[in-house]
């Protein structure tokens, strides 16, 4: 079996596993209990914040532990808004952004808020020239993803972030949760108030998302209860995941800097171009590192999923969460493609554990399965 | 060590940690994905949901994964509350909810909802003919705990419920996180429309709960996304969490029927009866089988908590929730207990897997380091 869908999930790391396992079984204390149980419960889980944080570069008491991407999204961005509300009702956001983003800022458009959506070129890429424009003195928040879980596309999040805090009072929050382990991210001295990540993307275990809030940041909390958290997320909390997403985060970064994932894109890159059936949806040169995402114009992407798969090998059509649905890409429509080109599309997503002998497979099987499809609807359509 | 603090968390079954460990390694798929590995990772996931469903005699689609039960608590009664809102602004409550309740509702009230809170009695007890009173045609919604996580004390779900139906047209929601696996609970049939559970509460993991949703509810999710969870929850779906859940649900229903529960607590109450230092704060009778709360009056809670932890046995003040904040038990003061009795209550709670050579040496060395304790402080007081 060939894995080539880590932008899904990805398989836990064995040593973040075991992590997980002893606190369950030896300190599976609730660390808001008075005794030893509950003291060591919470001393690991302020350790492994401080070791996510320390990562991060940012200070241990920013880091909130939530269940996942969507959590810590939707928390970001409500509890944001609903803290800021009476300075203004402007949101700014893109056209690509992942539905845990798309969809919590569609809801706050119900409740009075005002969202414009930043267009993005056929890189897939904002223009800081309509970010610009776009910010107002009413503009409260802008969240913008740092890499694109369809495309790759990579925001210039830095320079975003100085035009926002030039130009406006808004609150800057990033959605790194496709990028962390992939694409560098620097927290510290920028401008950026608050980011997303989800621990099953980076060899973690689902069920387990982080959280920065930059200190003082004005926010209402979305989940009330025991306090926990800082207050800003209430539940007991899940030491085992929190440990664990710590062990995934240090290994992660421990591999960040192998220049597999590099080596694996350009091979991608080169053999598409090489392809008369394929067209890159992906841009050619400054995408992350992981994510290939092409089309087949004429073919349909479950199609394609489906062909490899029969070669051992499991890539996805776009995004997971939306895969299912068989929706039309959004992201890839805004760059410009057509819908035909739209339905055609896969995306291949790797991680740095995707072996040189997995891609000799899947271009080996590419070759082998997807152009007889093209034959038989050429056929049909004579 | 001896733990007796199975209403703050609980151990999980090593059966429930190899399931968990068996999917994240085999089936890590993320069920959205297409190929064999998300439908692997989507039927275990389903086949999780109708188990849970079984237990609790509900349909499969009617059962939500979330993670945790101040998640559930907090998604129930904010999305019933939102979606009912035009119909009208009242709920009902007790004075001795959880606070994943308690503030839920406070929030709510700031933003235009009026709560009204039922008293208790002596024994933890509401009185329906105060729910008669407060119910009227303005009442959307109603949550009422099952199981009191201080004291124990057990609410008539069902006269409650059908009270709700016959005097409104509100929503019923119950809190049944300290409930389940010891005092029986039926939903099929009842008046029950929403009802919270937390996995680790029933040796299940942290990060793990469960929503029961009646079909066709009005609900406002809570978690906007990929629209997974039948909508109601987006959030890749963490599998191997469900299907450990599922799985704890099953093992403790199994031993839902052990007669050690009565038979621990029966020994508590005679005990604690013979002791001068010591008043009952749960129900002589009815309560709980697994929560016994006294106090000792003149001492504090925590004292009592550290010399008992000297000797091996873990037990909690009051809840875990708020036992660092060292607040006054709202519940015991609710209950009618003064704030010195309130000051020096410590609850101990057990699992199904209490030895009773545990309880033994509970006896045992609370005769011997609590009456050194009062005696300290006649001195002192002389």
């Amino acid at each position: 079996m060939i894995y080539l869908d880590n932008s899904a999930t990805t398989k836990p790391y064995k040593e973040v596993l075991s992590s997980f396992i002893t606190i369950n079984e030896k300190h599976f204390g609730n660390p808001s209990s008075l005794h030893e149980m509950g003291t060591t419960a919470s001393l690991l889980l302020e350790k492994a914040r401080e070791q996510a944080a320390l990562i991060l570069g940012v200070k241990s008491d920013e880091m909130i532990f939530t269940s996942g991407g969507t959590e810590s999204n939707n928390s970001a961005i409500k509890g944001i808004a609903e803290a800021n509300r009476y300075k203004g009702r402007h949101i700014i956001t893109t056209d690509i952004e992942h539905p845990s983003v798309y969809n919590t800022v569609k809801e706050l458009e119900t409740k009075g808020f005002r969202v414009s959506f930043l267009k993005v070129n056929q890189e897939g890429i904002i223009s800081l020239e309509e970010l610009k424009r776009l910010l107002t003195s009413e503009t409260i928040l802008v969240s913008i993803m740092h890499v694109n879980n369809e495309v790759g596309s990579i925001q210039p999040i830095q320079e975003a972030g100085k035009i926002i805090k030039e130009k406006s009072k808004a609150v800057f929050h990033v959605d790194a949760i496709q990028s962390f382990g992939k694409v560098p991210i620097l927290i510290e001295n920028s401008s950026i108030d608050s980011l997303s990540l989800s621990a099953h993307k980076f060899h973690g275990m689902k069920g387990n998302g982080l959280l920065y809030m930059k200190k003082n940041l004005l926010f209402t909390p979305q989940l009330s209860g025991g306090s926990q958290e800082r207050g800003i997320r209430s539940g007991t909390e899940n030491v085992g995941g929190a440990v664990s997403t710590a062990k995934a985060m240090r290994m992660t970064m421990e591999n960040m800097h192998s220049q597999n994932l590099n080596q694996h894109r350009s091979r991608l890159v080169h053999f598409f171009a090489s392809r008369p059936e394929v067209k890159l949806v992906s841009p050619q040169q400054e995408g992350a590192p992981h994510i290939v995402n092409v089309t087949v114009p004429g073919l349909k992407g479950e199609v394609i999923v489906h062909a490899l798969e029969q070669e051992g090998i499991f890539i996805s059509t776009t995004s997971a969460c939306s895969s299912k649905k068989a929706q039309i890409s959004k992201t890839i429509l805004a760059m410009g493609f057509s819908e035909k080109d739209a339905r055609g599309s896969v995306r291949i997503s790797m991680s740095h554990l995707t072996e040189p002998a997995e891609i000799d497979r899947l271009l080996e099987a590419w070759r082998k399965v997807i152009p007889p499809l093209l034959k038989g609807i050429k056929r049909n359509e004579v």
